[in-house]
């Protein structure tokens, strides 16, 4: 009996190997999520050849089969994941990894397709919910990691940023509605009818379907487009700032851990593939490495100075 | 008497205590603050509604109450201020505090509503100033503060910018009613025609109501449009250039405190506080003062060394 | 006689400081300088004007005058430069101030219309060449500056961006052209006319005039519209990247100078003037000047230390 | 006959110094450039030119005579190239040249039409693979540099922004498909189909040859409209972190050479000419590089100060 209880808890560590992939070398789970990724991007691809009536109609049974084949793989594959969380120290309990923002994802995927085959919803809903299969894609882009960072960090700038938009587009809506709504009542009739055309114009997409005619309408519209292209700005302004500064502060990260390295005179081969590790967590490219190296090196030669209270050389040459 | 004039003095400071929240912590202010805002963005959401006039006629009479109600809000809400304004450290006078322009904009909301019940106004114009209620928002939005410092810092850029985009419409509008004022009398038959044209071309907005038809002109078109991209470009950049700036600066300003605090050796809990203060009013992410911080740290211990030969103390605790 | 050439040269000193303001703060220049600027803004006002045909005929008369006027002025204004040209430091003859840029365009602003007085040119053409009178302006906005130096100096970078621009829409419309010509003749019968779709996409003006309807053309345009966002935004990333650089120099340069001051420990009022005066040629804000200075100050405090000879404090307090 | 060896040898010599340019600064090669330049833009336009019926028409003789001539010249250039590359001392053999990208590009653009001569090929897809001549163009273009070396370093975040792009363009959509299939189901008709309206909205381009009608489709694609600025900012974002990135790098660099230089307490005119070529390599302007050597000499001027107590030198020349 314990034998059996050592065997499963081999087992789940062996789930654990393949599905979470703590050791990112390993090539079998490498292929393993290559196959998952396919299988998602099939999934999208399969949702959105779906509408197109043609192909449906004419290929409905293997539509329907690879559904089924699908739905059982992601149900596995949840089940798996959920069973083997525990190997994994970053999560408390099953419950902490089953309400952690990857797994809700992963539940969201397969939940509603599994609720019809008891409850019959509408196709079209269904659908809907099968296309956020989409989202799982998220677990395997690392390189998001920095884009994501800065959504987060400057999100006060860019709500302050939709808040000027939201202010901008009510004003314009209503300039628009006082300037055209008797001439255009289709278009411009009230406010909210008018907020079509504003948002069109301040983003900058400028569709045409409905241009302002009257020469007030006409005179407003061009103020509005040049405060367009200020809105537009705000958002390439906030991110250029954000991924400066994250930039400068990740390579501040390296910098520090190179001078750590550094302190006992010289970087040994652990703390090397400390450092490359580090490297590729934070997705900084090999050659801004090798620069903050030169730099440190250049540096720690340029202190080597002299004690001020024996005389004698502060280090030994690095 | 005089403690009837004690008491209108401590009603006065509770009243400057709910509504402006020197306290930023207490709750009661807090909720305050929220049901204030629900009613500025119902107010606004009500002016939209009524130039919808299947709405409008259907609920005229609910309209007219919540008009009624969020008036007299308003209008205690700023008597309100501006009896409590003493207590304020910031305004030395109940004047300074009625020619700030966060209370012109909560004189402007409520004083055409107010005339109107003496004076008969044009309903449209009524509504227009009813909408300006609107920037009374921009109270609430602390997150403003930084965009609204960069469009100030960088005024003298964003105007020549400004500059920049007139010349270049003139001269656009100016080549187009060359190409096309013959072919198209309607749509270029003038300058100030040709502008509507060049001012969506400009800006990249390009809804397409108008076109030059010409091979001429669709040519000057052309290199009109990729000149478009540029001036789009523009006010990206100083925004971009702009927050940067700011970024680094409220940055230093932080770090400095940190290395005023430091001076003894070490951060006591009140110097923690001030710092924390100032972080929130500066509005840095807790990560990026946490990096600043142990960056200051490791400074002060690198700086704090040991000669490796004579074993003393190289410079004396920071 | 030889006071008649004293005369002369003190007219010419006197008009040297009138037209070239040498002394910024002087306000008789500052208002002549005003005058000047909006002469040249109501004759561009009046070129524009003057192409609506109802408003042309019913006012040619004061058009008329208003142009001799206006030709009168500018006439004086560049005898007058060109005479006291010999005062201005910066140039060494009246020919080397001739042929500087603001020169030519004063030069252009006057010579088509001059030229018109003996031989008869199309209205038209020499309407354009009074357009070029806008130009003028430029002498007053000194805060085109920093802008202008930014497309100077990143001029290869954006040369780059065109060159990259080009291939990318010689490409776009060969693309569109296979894919279009034989459904679309009209709009893509020709690679050189398929350049106006190309062009309105890769810039995301979008038109929308001209369309891809095939599925290849559809397919085709989707990756060119994607391809648009980047090279949209290659302007936007060179310009924020420019401005950055620029900003960043000039506040080095300021930070020189601040240094040079306190050698001596203190800034002296001289030295505060020349400062103040560096700061406004730069175009950097006062705040921005006295965050330099606060930490230079704290800095110094910092380097306080003791000479490692005689160990004495190294500078007095400051 | 080792004479003869002797002189091939020299000759070869000869075409890598006329083809390659080692010397950057000699005339003939230069213009060999510039010639080379010239006719691959010639190229270029006269296939533009060529899907211009009226003009092939009447011009069919001299196009072809052209293309023969420059089919020639490439042809003859490509193999000199060849036969040269192990002059260059980056290539190990003629193999390794021949796979290199520029050589590669050069092969596209004499393979197809050199194959046409045996094998008859349909002459649209002939023209198509003849305007690959343009790539030629990019060995002449050493200002591109810095851009793609921009685009290669932040490739994993442009990856990161083209997967979001991906996941926002499908759920756009789907959106739009479910909101208006049934009303337009020519143009939301599927998944697919409203992905040329998704595609031209996110990218801002916006069309407007297919625009939501109904009330739920225009709020969809409002907010759809609003994501819009933020995608089209994302590539603005990267580039311009990157570039200042860039920037920030090479002017480390020089910086570097500098201080190596500045080492021995001068700059001699050897140094001075290596810093020059790294500053051209580099693509620094030369105000910029004026400016790190000014900092440099400032430093050194500081760190070699005298003690103003005892008159001593406070430290060595650096």
């Amino acid at each position: 009996m314990s034998s059996l209880v050592q065997d499963l808890k081999n087992l789940r560590a062996e789930v654990y190997w393949w599905l979470e992939r703590p050791n990112r070398d390993a090539d079998g789970p490498r292929f393993l999520d290559i196959a998952l990724i396919v299988l998602i991007t099939l999934n999208v691809a399969a949702v959105i050849l779906e509408t197109v009536d043609s192909i449906y109609f004419d290929w409905k049974a293997t539509f329907d089969l690879f559904e089924g084949f699908s739905l059982t793989v992601f149900v596995v594959e949840y089940a798996a994941r959920l069973w083997a969380a525990p190997e994994n120290p970053e999560y408390k309990s099953r419950l902490s990894w089953a309400t952690s923002p990857l797994a809700l994802i992963d539940l969201l995927a397969i939940l509603p397709a599994l609720l019809y085959l008891f409850i019959p919803i509408d196709l079209r809903v269904l659908r809907a919910f099968r296309m956020l299969r989409l989202l799982k894609l998220t677990r395997y882009s690392p390189a998001l990691g920095m884009l994501l960072a800065v959504f987060e960090e400057e999100a006060g700038a860019f709500f302050a940023g939709f808040f000027i938009l939201m202010v901008m587009l009510i004003f314009a809506a209503s300039g628009a509605w006082l300037a055209e709504h008797e001439v255009q009542p289709d278009a411009f009739g009230s406010i909210p009818a008018a907020m079509w055309w504003a948002m069109a114009t301040l983003t900058t997409v400028g569709y045409g379907d409905v241009t302002p005619v009257t020469v007030a309408g006409k005179m407003f519209g061009a103020v509005i487009t040049v405060i367009g292209i200020g809105m537009a700005a705000l958002p390439a302004g906030i991110i250029a700032s954000g991924l400066n500064d994250q930039l400068h502060r990740r390579r501040a990260s390296l910098e520090r851990e190179f001078r750590k390295a550094l302190e006992d005179g010289t970087i040994c081969e652990a703390e090397e593939a400390e450092i490359e590790a580090l490297r590729k967590q934070l997705g900084l490219s090999r050659r801004a490495a090798d620069q903050i190296r030169d730099r440190i090196h250049a540096e720690a030669e340029a202190r080597r100075g002299h004690c001020p209270h024996c005389g004698k050389v502060l280090s030994e040459p690095l």
